[in-house]
């Protein structure tokens, strides 16, 4: 099999702290035109570094198969959170040492991204339709990211059938975790406003922290489901509390707080924002919502036995499908076809010294090539 | 009667900002030799200006009526608030203008000291024992002003029969109210630790805020009592919350609150102390009271009778018998004998341009007179 140990080095070598642009994506160009892809590449976003409208690039790579074949998408990132300080060699200057390939994106997830291009130059162009689906920036406000490449793929017409997204979704070894969903997310900022006053003349005032206190009670003690056979139960939890008085002997005029939801596909971002405004309102607050991801759920099926298939045959694992932790792009994918996550170990992703084992990369291929095969056919 | 606005004039125009020695003490032991008064002067701390324990400077002075008589002593503090900006005349230039004299202090309360001092120069010497207690520090943290004051009349054996206090305790015209006892107050740090975390991961993390609610909603639902014959309910106030999470996704590991109790004569601060103490244990987390002052009362009986008979003779008011509103220096005077509070109308202490009715001084003056007289017999 192609060298996937090389193609990962190559791309480690590209700095691409989010938001990525440039040479990491020509790097990835360079892999990809060798084995037949088309390759398209934009830019989106004008604004100053630093601002969520600082310019992110995307690329859509393609290679088509016989009319009427199927059409199966890998989906990852370029781009890598900032490699911080005290790293034993440089973070983006690969060094293998034992069995381990070190650099930032090691397994978050250039290394993946590797795999996935060594896995297509062992699939045949016969076999059917393979695209690269990578942005340059799901690490940062992904504002300009995979959801722009949602909308050219659209508008060009371009839709798989199923999407494998490289994440490291591996927990203690390679293979035996998938992702077959994400919870949803949205965080709320309260706010109830009062009339400020003295403590010894309560009846000229109007405090507001009693109002937020019995509202932040009345939502903590929601039951919001009871978890699906998929998901764990929705879970809120209150992350700030802020008044700001330093007088002892005043009563203040405002009261803040701040909740964060993590919700399965019982709910929507607006359902669940809809019932806090409400509750808020019924104790004199407010309540701003900001939905940052819908959920997913791919429900296992074909798509996740061929996934467990593959990684049974090369690792002996059954991948245990879960819905747990963070978001992913997975959340924006979701909207084109089924997808699922599977990727390398995650042990050290945004880590210090962030390494891959070098034979993980070259079962992963593999692992990759099996599914792109058994999807294709 | 000698001259009251000459009195106030001399106090007012010796700036006294809190804490208060020197010039001002001059001034006061100027006005209280010639009548007879034998007068002690002590300082106490040693500390800093800006600090709690900054210098103060304290006044007792006494004219000792036959052996056997009765002892009345007047209370009170000759250092002011800062004047603040934007006086149309010197807040320590004590200024006439219409009907009023201005001037920081001229209510709270150079002018009712003034007052003082002018009704001992109309009571006969062999009327009785009258002594004046006199601090630089009532406005501030007061750690060394009457409670000082009280020590050293022990250690010296003067122990008078009544107290009365100079507080502005007149609300639309002079007399219609008089304080015959003050609400306790104690302010109490809450925290609750718990373990950081993420919110994707809630498991992983212990989150305060919910125990902080839960012991919050506890405290507020609190019925401490249901007032007295002459006090109002005690009243607790949540006055902040704080925890200082900017990040949207990270549980908290620390949640604090502050909450202010004013308490009427069924509790003390210890025993109030005592019960959010265990309330804060119960919810997983700790309290920090600290008492700033014991209630008072001294109920209606004679002291308030000869009050109420001197103001209703010069003024044909009635005084209500009030405990409202905040603390004073009485909070002390109560460990030594009857204490009750009775001075100008209030509306401008505090403020900028500070004044009172020139006519109110020369009417508390006569007021004073006869309370002084009526004690004594």
């Amino acid at each position: 099999m192609t060298d996937v140990l090389d193609f990962a080095k190559r791309l480690i070598a590209a700095p691409s702290v989010t938001p990525a642009t440039g040479a990491v994506f020509d790097a990835m160009e360079e892999l990809l035109v060798p084995l037949g892809f088309t390759v398209t590449r934009f830019t989106r976003g004008d604004g100053e570094t630093g601002t969520p409208e600082a310019p992110v690039e995307n690329l859509f790579a393609i290679r088509r198969g016989p009319p009427g074949s199927k059409h199966f998408a890998f989906a990852g990132h370029l781009d890598v959170v900032p490699p911080g300080e005290g790293w034993a060699s440089g973070a983006f200057e690969p060094e293998i040492r034992g069995d381990l390939l070190y650099g930032r994106g090691a397994v978050d997830m250039k290394g993946a991204i590797a795999c996935m291009a060594a896995a297509v130059a062992d699939v045949p162009e016969d076999a059917g339709t393979v695209s690269f689906i990578i942005t340059g920036d799901e690490e940062g406000p992904a504002l300009h990211g995979t959801r722009a490449l949602i909308d050219w793929m659209r508008d060009h017409g371009e839709q798989p059938d199923l999407c494998l997204v490289g994440e490291p979704t591996s927990v203690n070894r390679l293979g035996d975790m998938m992702k077959i969903g994400r919870r949803g997310s949205v965080n709320i900022w309260l706010e109830v406003e009062g009339t400020q006053g003295h403590v010894a003349y309560p009846h000229l005032a109007d405090n507001p922290i009693p109002k937020l206190v019995a509202m932040l009670a009345e939502l903590d003690a929601l039951v919001l489901d009871e978890g699906t056979d998929w998901f764990q139960p929705s879970n809120l939890e209150i992350t700030d509390l802020e008044v700001g008085n330093t007088a002892h002997n005043v009563i203040p005029a405002m009261a803040k707080a701040r909740i964060s939801i993590r919700f399965n596909d019982t709910h929507s971002g607006a359902s669940l924002s809809e019932k806090v405004v409400a509750i808020a309102k019924k104790h004199g607050g407010t309540a701003l919502p900001i939905v940052s991801g819908e959920p997913f759920l791919t429900p296992p099926g074909a798509f996740s036995a061929i996934i467990a298939e593959a990684v049974k045959a090369e690792t002996g694992v059954d991948p245990e499908p879960s819905t747990t932790g963070g978001t992913s792009d997975a959340r924006f994918l979701r909207a084109v076809c089924p997808v699922i996550e599977f990727g390398l170990v995650n042990a050290t992703m945004h880590k210090r010294d962030e390494a891959v084992a070098v034979e993980d990369l070259r079962v992963l291929a593999r692992i990759y090539a099996r599914i792109v095969k058994a999807a294709l056919a």
